[in-house]
């Protein structure tokens, strides 16, 4: 069977990101042949910055840039270099030299400060593509699509309308195309019949209509919030749509910390992530977990062989 | 050792309430004594629906009232009965002849049926005692104080002030006074230094305050809200306080479903409850667990020693 090739976009090297990528390097090449997007100069004085070597069998694609690397540092040049680093692993995988793009975190001040306007990946691949894609974390246990995302809470119940969660129920399908997806409630006891807020009416209206739509019912809901992750509902789910960002990640985290993982849907391309940051406090200390990078991988092939 | 004694309100007699009391009475019998408000009548009937007997020793403080009971159903006379249960709990506590109420589900709608204008056992003792009862839930691991509780989400960033969020840490010290609570902040990413909204300059200006007050850094936050209950951080807290309902329990029942209970705090009574509700659909099928109710008697009689 043929490895998938994955572009491996290094994230800010200030940070954790390229020990993870040492450290697993063995690990996930047996699973696919990563390429990872950095040039050699710089991947030697990551590796000597944490006593070590780069591995002879990693395959780089030279992304130019030299500077100094300041483990925890905030810098305009490491901001430049991760976006670099990823806009390279997108090409990668649009002219189909790879099958899917892994990201290492980035840090959004570094891009701010490298005159990146973006929020973040999923932002960017937004803007580069066009495309509303979709935000979706999890372990393989239990994945979390999120309607609304990096908004002020006051804004979560006006950002909700019947047009917009119907298409992205629809495209979400598109990804997901069999599994029963459970749509949560956007307030306690999804409003209790009304009592408590009524924007599950249209929450029914949509899982309804789209359900229609598609043949057959793949959305369930609204569930209530605080019953959706209850072990008993967990068992018959494995995803579910959040109305917003820590009515999802809250419960996932406290769950699935170290093994949790970012998935951008509804693209051109297929990319996963560590749902870490740059963990600026413990970078070059030779402290990072990969369990969440090595998921990502695993993730990414999923959806290749999809 | 004197066991403390503990008003057992028997909730909805057409749920499952008399079941987990007399599956559990022999062994909440070892660490309390327990007073149950329900007349002879009305719990012969209960076990004898159950193919039991009640045990000899199960000391009750009669209540009046006389019906059939109907597993499963919301009627009246059961909606009002678990009223008068409770009221008589409450005047048992309030008269020192128990030290604390412990109480098994009521049905909402069936008090609605009564012509019981109250949400709940907590609004009700808000009324009755004319105090800003708290309501926290929880595991002996991890205990969630809310600040808003039943409103729709789109109220909830407008229900936050400060002199409300002050007079509640306030009060949630009285009931809580050496551990450390971790307060969650309101927005994604606790506001991301106001990117995200910005409530939670409110949430810094108060918890300062009150910590002044008081004399000791006891609150600390606002803590990111998908952050305060990974594993790590909950190793170092077991107090929290959430903004809104399914930011605190959402992750609670995700992570102690079966056993988490329910507590009012700065009330003149002790009054823990168990974290479920009249479960009707299997009322009288012998399935009911007991290990929440179990939990809400061994929280009251911390409380009562505290």
């Amino acid at each position: 069977m043929n490895k998938p090739t994955i572009a491996i976009s290094v994230g800010d090297l200030n940070g954790i990101g390229i020990e993870v990528a040492l450290k697993a390097h063995a690990e996930i090449s047996k699973l696919c042949h990563p390429i990872y997007c950095i040039n050699r100069k710089l991947l030697t004085q990551a590796a000597k910055l944490l006593d070590t070597t780069a591995p002879n069998d990693m395959e780089l694609y030279e992304v130019a840039g030299n500077f100094n690397i300041e483990a925890g540092k905030i810098t305009q040049k490491s901001g430049r270099y991760s976006y670099d680093s990823f806009m390279t692993a997108i090409e990668l995988c649009k002219t189909k030299r790879a099958d899917a793009v892994v990201t290492l975190p980035i840090h959004k001040e570094a891009w701010m400060n490298a005159g990146l306007e973006y929020k973040g990946h999923t932002d960017l691949l937004r803007k580069y593509f066009d495309k509303e894609a979709i935000m979706m974390l999890g372990s393989p246990q239990m994945f979390i699509a999120l309607f609304s995302e990096h908004i002020p809470l006051k804004e979560v119940a006006s950002a909700l309308s019947y047009e917009k969660l119907k298409t992205f129920l629809l495209n979400l399908h598109n990804s997901i195309q069999k599994e029963k997806i459970a749509v949560l409630g956007l307030n306690p006891h999804a409003g209790d019949n009304g009592v408590l807020g009524n924007e599950e009416e249209i929450i029914i209206k949509a899982i309804e209509d789209v359900n229609r739509e598609i043949g057959f019912e793949q959305f369930i809901g609204p569930i209530v919030p605080d019953v959706a992750f209850t072990p008993y509902f967990r068992q018959n789910y494995n995803y579910f749509v959040a109305m917003y960002h820590d009515q999802g990640l809250a419960p996932l985290k406290a769950l699935y910390f170290d093994e949790s993982i970012n998935i951008s849907l509804n693209l051109p391309i297929v990319r996963t992530s560590v749902d870490h940051g740059t963990a600026f406090d413990i970078a070059y200390k030779k402290r990072a977990n990969t369990l969440s990078y090595i998921n990502a991988v695993k993730s990414a092939i999923e959806f290749i062989n999809n």
